[in-house]
């Protein structure tokens, strides 16, 4: 893959469900033919936020094949994968690129003390690196795992040719700043952290997956360009306005909350799925209350 | 179920794979042919030591059925599960109560923040128990999962009449005294922790879920008939005579130290599935002296 | 010092203050006056709930000198410690011994993360061993200073003839066992958690140092007294009894909480110094709700 | 005090020790007259970094003194504070503003929990501000202290006339664009983690309270100018050379790292006290290695 193509922004999509938390195919369709025109670099389904873990087998085929489906064949689609064991990883690596992927995003496995240990994270990675058909981003998200891979890891694994980038969601920069230090320059850090977007760009990061791409598009792709050309100030401004509506979508109410914003959008968001809670009426009026106030959308695009 | 039947000693059985890391059904069945001797009150299968996160749904049902055909009918067999969807966890439910699990030891979710709640909590257990057609064991594991139930919360869900224990393995004393003070008499309450399994058993549990059970049934058993007969110097010594053991098995090596272990002990122990790992042969070697040296067993028992 | 009389239970009494903080020496006086009928094996002072941290170089010999005078010249009086640099501490030791302290009860270090290091604290021990004119007690209390000294290098420090013992506070049972397994029989191991007294006594603590005992000595020293006896059914009703009081006075509202039941069993509470915050009228009624319904005292008793 | 004079550099200067580990204070009046040429905003004496919490009383003052003295009047002289009582904290704070500082620099009280409750916490603030004869700063340390301010406890905090700043040393970015997001502009935002000092600049601080600043000034002063005038791919240049010099004397060796930098530097470094660590030969041929190769020295610096 051209590395370059990973640079930019990418919104991990949620999955969509119906009132009855069924898998709603058609609501992948429909949202990413409004997200198609949003000036994405690509789309990552099957993260965190697409709720990787609340589905089985089967429905995570599904989700990659209707997304492969509902993109032009040039739109670049990772797919996620939280899986615990290497032989259900590999498998299911296979299957997904057998769907269409362009690349996988590897969760660290964290249920075991043992296999959270630097040297089984790397055996781990290198053993998927050598036989997957499709390329590897590391994933490191420490608020949802326990696990942080160590910088100096990373840029061990960074030396694999089938293992080309990191999302790093800890919004640590001073991980970050470490991990840009070391790595050769044809491996891509995006950061996970859209709370720290703006100075991730800044020191070292290619791009972003981020969460709040997902219902504040234009604010995120704004910070990215505001960096491009040097509008610093832009840059900080967008950054900070954005700070309520993503602690909103993500420490508050989390992918119920991100959700809501996305119904606010005229995407369809729907319920996450049990135990993640759904948003109430109250909240869902703070969310909109935060979203309209926040001097990122004109009333048009709310 | 009478509740008599969940006090006592229950071995977590770890999963057998073979040296390509493929479920080796025909070891659980020989294994558990030599663990019916052993006094246990019953079975645990797919638990954290039973590797449920490395098993695939297939798999995990060929667990439950060769257990349960490989016990006499009236052996107590549990069921583990750690899914992080309400829906996944009660269709898993569904088939292992088909598969004739007695009950079935439901761990918390615990990826998503907002999940780990305690009202979210609370009403996942309450939705699962109000459907399941065996009864459930609520599963407190902090060290896995980041997640810990508050004992008040316990207690509320101790009234529902199909949640009828825990598994409490945090190994905090404190919380587990603050258990057995709030919950009835009817609702169990079985420590996971080896290493406090003897002031547990004192404070207020009334048995043990314990992977040093596995490779250690006479002492562990030891412990619970001294504390029984009021024979607490010894039922001390015991304890402090396992501790080397435990931290083998448990800190230390993890389920690679505890099937080493167990080939050690004359039953099939194998390797657990990467990224777990084996134990090399120093490590092997560490085990059999602390295994030798512990004063536990006599020559011709290793 | 006969190791002896170390042995069964002491409180570690809080500094009283009048209503602008000042240092009230005579309400020490007369609460020690009343403490003294109470069977405590000696007393410490200046310990966290003695607010050390709280005091300057001068109100500390003050404190010492006034409890040494209070009681009779056989009781023990062990004096606390928490100071971050040797010389300092080294420089205390001296001059507590001056005052006529037993022993003294010194705290780990805790403020670097480089001196929190074993070795560092293995150093720290052994250099104020050294040259202590009075005999060292160790303080395990991560709850508050974030460091614990590992279970190995305490049955090392052991050894030393002027390292006589600890006080183990974190209620950890593992680590409480682990110690009790490692160190000599002269080396006496106190527990500083009153919310795992009973068992810690069966398991190897040969005492407590108990914040509850200032103001439950009956139940305290019923728990002792029965484990003594073998009488565990009415030590393991006392320990839960007294599990509601022990939150009241240390996890929910603290030193403020345990003066005002202080007050409320007719001793000198008075406030904590600031920015400790003294309770309310409503928490106060709580916690004489808390002790009248406790089902530990008659209503003469409080 | 005029704001504008807040923003910049400055080294938070480590306390000189002989080789008894007795106060050195000439060797602090030389390393300042060294620093004096080297172009900060002013200095800070006690703060973590000059080991408050291992002085007494007296040298505390001797040191205040002894920096007020060896700077010129315009000099801006910042003293730290780390106490517990609110009542030691105020007269420290008397003694240190008749010294001569021109602000405290006071961090949050830390041995209680219930000292650490935000309501707490901005009591303990205002109350001090309220009386103090010069300004405060807050200090947030939480890898010392175990505390956070949360960012709208630090904004409510900044309407004080009296507390015109904060020296954030988490080095968490999100925590500190929250507050920079939040605080009016008279209130001035310092970093302490120089890790992120680059992009901590861009995103909101006015600059640095930097450890790195005490034997690396120009780098550090490059990315201050670098970031004033657009600079940036220099600033995020200088700010990777010097990670791994950071990591070397703050996580890696603490004040023993950047003690032993210090003699590099040819001001007087010297040991820390007890029991904090002095770095041995190799670690100091390390350091010197490490110096020597970042790229950011000619040879005649070193």
């Amino acid at each position: 893959m051209e590395i370059e193509r990973l640079r930019g922004l990418f919104p991990p999509i949620p999955t969509p469900f119906d009132e009855q938390e069924r898998l709603a195919v058609h609501r992948l369709r429909s949202n990413l033919e409004r997200w198609r025109a949003c000036g994405f670099s690509g789309f990552v389904v099957l993260g965190s936020t697409g709720e990787f873990v609340h589905l089985n087998d089967g429905e995570r085929l599904r989700v990659l094949s209707a997304a492969r489906e509902a993109l032009p064949g040039d739109a670049l689609l990772i797919g996620g994968c939280s899986l615990h064991s290497l032989r259900d990883t590999m498998a299911y690596i296979h299957a997904a690129a057998g769907e269409g992927v362009d690349a996988v995003l590897v969760n660290t496995p964290c249920y075991y003390p043992q296999a959270r240990e630097p040297s089984q994270l790397a055996a781990y990675y290198r053993h998927l690196a050598d036989r997957a058909p499709v390329p590897i981003l590391l994933y490191n998200v420490p608020q949802f795992t326990g696990v942080s891979i160590p910088p100096h890891l990373v840029a061990e694994l960074a030396e694999h040719p089938n293992i080309i980038g990191i999302k790093e969601s800890s919004g640590n920069l001073r991980v970050l700043t470490e991990i840009a230090r070391l790595v050769p320059s044809d491996f891509v850090v995006l950061t996970g952290s859209a709370s720290t977007f703006y100075p991730a760009l800044l020191i070292g990061a290619q791009g972003g997956i981020l969460a709040a791409a997902c219902v504040a598009w234009e604010a995120c792709r704004g910070i990215f360009d505001a960096v491009q050309s040097g509008q610093l100030t832009k840059a900080r401004h967008l950054q900070m306005q954005l700070l309520p509506l993503i602690e909103a979508i993500t420490t508050r109410w989390g992918i119920g909350g991100l959700k809501a914003a996305m119904d606010l959008r005229g995407l369809y968001g729907g319920p996450p799925r049990a135990p993640l809670p759904s948003v109430d009426e109250s909240a869902r009026a703070e969310i909109e209350h935060l979203f309209t106030h926040s001097g990122l959308f004109s009333p048009l695009e709310l």
